[in-house]
């Protein structure tokens, strides 16, 4: 299960210490500018080795586009992207061939195919998300196109602590990907001392969309909520979601919880967006927000206690590359995967209820 | 997008003020044990009027199979599961013809569709999930078949106060549909202070299901939290999942999060399940569970401030009958769509690393 | 694998000797007129006991809706329509409980299934696309919103005789359903010879769309002729699919075969539209034209040699109420399958090639 | 549309003269041997330059793997595999670009998406069939080690003639792909006389499968014979299947068309199989077999009249490099599509009606 999508459609395939990682975008209008510089910067966000706080396996990451562009714009047609890998150090991973590293897909992986690359866990790397940064780009630019607004997340909390501000520059600005510029001393400051110790941190993001139409989504299945759950819950060490104010929301009274319309100058709305900018599983128009709970990195230097293959208890220490906290590099990873639902269900919309019955006329 | 599963398919249809709900259950393995006396008691747990804690429109949802079923088994065909409407009161909802009731779907709908069914919200109603109840029941029927252990749902937190204990027995002894004991007095105190002033009251749904065979579930896009949490956040009401210890784990070091591997005389396990049975997407032969935050009912009888369809500000008190509480009753409609998930990823298993290759030569 | 669409999609449930047949139509864009007035035509041409061409089996078909039409249009929710069995005769079937009928399904259903209905064949009767022509009625209904022109089918062919002429209204004044008005007296005597002789007939329909938008379809796997063979393969007792001029098109010289554009006042068109109105598996805006084989009925009451399920070798004379020639009662489900696959393209193409982007702006 | 099938699945990209041509294969079981030199000789057999029967364009046609093999196996997942162009020259194309040629995609494609790459046909080239050759090679790895038996399909008919006989070893001897010896001068005389005059040839393809297992398949929408010929009629240039007997059989009475059941040592089986390996849309286990009718090459140097864009009559005498007769270079394609479906088919019969239940019982 490796395609996304019902109409606006990604394949991704790939391995961290394969050949490389790609991704097969399918059902992508035609007509929308894209080249190479436009799909770098979003894997540039995302690529390794941009502060201390992230691995520093480096990576150059350079998209390279196979087909599916044509004179500058997309033909409507698959759109293939790869990024060659060129950084693997296959050595780091032989002692852990036969050992379960705790909180890793090491063994359900072996139980589940009988067979499995342990150099750098195969399809559960966190190389796989190339692909979904690959394929957001692409969608964006067709959100962009259709008028939709302006997507980001931010890290909301670090290490159990939550920062409530978001100035937006700020964001981009630093290392953790923090929206709180106040708080970010005390949240670096947390996990500097949790890599010096050989451990990790885990967080919350936060993604934001503005500019979303009334309309997307639908009731049973196709619920926006649903499907954006599962877009982020698709990406590896997140373990939780929240829509709007999410389980905060359920603790309240109902005359609490309760967000009443309001007559805007902008339409209709809500007083406080409580739900997340979506009712009965359709966009409200409003600002599409949720969260997302991200848990640490489960590669430690930390000696830990596990099993091997043979079932006999072993200690370990995890060497290699690893990020003390993943959550910023999971941010324009989320994003992306919300580029998608939204604009998958921006088609299905003008698929069942656009505004074209009556003009296709034969000839 | 009625249609739920990759290859054990429900396709769920109706409204709350039509006809009745009915349900096509698709792709389920022939020779199964069925007819309506084994899917009547799932209904029976769903269905309202059960207490006072619930709406008092009383339906029976007897349910009826109409097709694919032969000498009291499955044939392997689509199996269509039918309850009629039998208590409609359509004159209840006349006055909320042109008002968006709040945190309810009346705008979004309107807005998207065009046309709206405004008796008992159409296909945003609590009503449709009878379906899912339906398909869930059938689900249930495979996966015990095929060797699959118990599932079952429980009411983890009321109103914001979370209760640990969970005693299986009790869960169904009493209306809130919780697992402790010691907790339920102050729970139901609480719900009926609420019920009392015309509010109305959330909670969480833990879920959790037993005898899960290793490997169910892929990487990518098919991990089984993923799945889990679109099935979930496809019910109506839900804000909110977390998959094992979902927004804890995140707040804690790596060296706390890690849940090392050990020898049991079951086989390999983990200290603390604390990924809730799943690791890389697949499940690890642990207990599977999770949590779904409920938001409280939106339709309250306190008066409240909205705006309807001409944009005037109104004040609205929703009469008609509703739940003080919906936590109990979304505990079936859970489990069931767990089921629907776990049923479908393993006939996905058995057709990918099943044991058959090399058995099916021809003829 | 009962759904049949990728965006305008049915579900067909229901047997023969159950208690009805029954469709739900998905996907349908809201606010399209419709009632059972409007299905029960449809019906009507395919039900059985038209003439003594079909069999002496007399159901009147009348369709209910059950759910997705609200003040007298459809809401964009699911549309579920049934069709009750009334006229069940099962002691018909008993002594073939165990036999094999030569070219019916009973021995691959018995192998594939374990389980099998064997009355009147179970999910394999002909019975099973009263769902289908619902479904391309509801179809029929958005295509003529759109625009699209008219869809009929006609028996091109009669026990081996091909027969040029199509007169548009002489095919609904005859029960073989032929649009060759000088060569029905003949046809007509063939196919009552044959039944007198307790045999059977075949024939080849032709199906003609007219005013279709060019742009339907897609290259690769989404080619039209791709699409609409497998929709009218799936009928049962179809045996070929020829687009266009065919069979007979493989057999010319290119030189021959070629078909020139040319530009007419109707815009670009081609001399003789050889290839069925598709090149390159996309709608070339021209009539849509395609015939498909249909065996004659393997239900005879000659006496036939088969085996049964114990391997033994016994002799058969089908009892039961069959048609001595099928093809007539093909034609309006092949139109529907037709309908169906031109819908779900024309919403495909909106949703990809439509002329919405930059239209959709937030709110 | 770029992918196909519902577990085994291939997404293909790709352009003809764009970078290469890639395909993902994904739902493939683990364990299965694989290298690109199991793969390579079914891209050898498509190729292009193995005769002067096929267009003079050299291409190696060399396949690269790029993901989801390890140690030599598939890894159970994406398998990404690309054949780079090598041997592209476009000039030949530009005095094409406006000009809509006779029976080719140009005009359909420039309606549909605005935007076309004129080289060679941009995606409607025969060179988007690497991807399904390469995915048919995988898939055969699978039937085999299945227990499945021999595909292979051969020229049944040339420029309307039809030869009967079909020696198996003599396929890959000619570069026609004739099975008929005796009639392969004849055949190679008028396809060199076609040629000589600036024309070319078409004809028909029959598909023969050995060793298919009872019970592939399935009534209503999942029927054998109709995903085989959405298969075979997403390929380029062909205009008609033919199930078994096909249209043949469409014009015999029943008593002669229908083929009775007999005992053989080998099982149940039919006598002469005249349905093509299918009863009610299920295999029988006997061979499956069909017919594809494959049109003349589009391209002949022969001057002919057209349009172009403007709506301007036009000569034109197609130069570049195209086969006088494409039909042989067509077998292979068909042999790959028709294992696709075969597979697919088998995955979803082992997760359906698989001997697995009761067996997985958790852990």
């Amino acid at each position: 299960m490796n395609t996304f999508g019902r109409l606006f459609r990604i394949t991704s395939w790939g391995e961290s210490h394969g050949r490389g990682i790609g991704v097969v975008v399918d059902g992508c209008p035609p007509g929308i500018a894209l080249d190479e510089s436009v799909i770098q910067p979003f894997l540039d966000r995302r690529r390794p080795g941009q502060s201390d706080l992230t691995t520093p396996r480096s990576e150059a990451d350079q998209c390279e586009i196979l087909s599916g562009v044509f004179d500058g714009v997309t033909t409507g047609h698959p759109i293939s992207v790869v990024v060659w890998n060129t950084n693997q150090r296959s050595k780091d991973y032989g002692d852990i061939k036969d050992v379960y590293r705790p909180s890793h897909s090491d063994y359900t992986y072996q139980q589940k195919y009988g067979v499995r690359d342990y150099r750098g866990g195969g399809r559960s790397s966190g190389r796989e998300t190339v692909a979904r940064v690959i394929g957001g780009a692409v969608a964006q630019q067709v959100w962009r196109r259709a008028g939709g607004g302006e997507v980001y997340g931010f890290t909301q909390a670090v290490a159990g602590v939550e920062y409530a501000g978001c100035e937006r520059e700020f964001i981009e600005e630093n290392p953790l990907r923090m929206g709180d510029r106040a708080g970010y001393d005390q949240a670096l400051a947390t996990v500097q001392a949790l890599k010096a110790a050989g451990d990790s941190a885990g967080g919350v993001v936060e993604v934001r969309v503005e500019g979303v139409p009334v309309g997307l989504g639908s009731p049973a299945f196709g619920k926006l909520e649903g499907d954006l759950a599962r877009a982020c819950l698709s990406v590896g060490a997140t373990k939780g979601f929240a829509m709007g104010e999410g389980f905060g929301l359920a603790g309240k009274p109902g005359s609490a919880a309760n967000d009443p319309f309001v007559q805007t100058e902008m339409g209709i709305g809500t007083e406080r967006n409580a739900n997340g900018g979506v009712l009965g599983g359709i966009s409200t128009g409003e600002r599409v927000w949720f969260r997302v709970a991200v848990k640490p990195t489960s590669s430690i230097s930390q000696r830990q206690t596990t099993v091997n293959a043979q079932g006999e208890t072993v200690e370990i220490a995890v060497q290699g590359r690893h990020d003390p906290i993943i959550v910023p590099r999971v941010v324009p990873v989320l994003e992306a995967m919300t580029m998608l639902v939204l604009v998958d269900h921006l088609l299905l919309h003008q698929a069942q209820c656009g505004d074209w019955l009556g003009s296709v006329g034969g000839g």
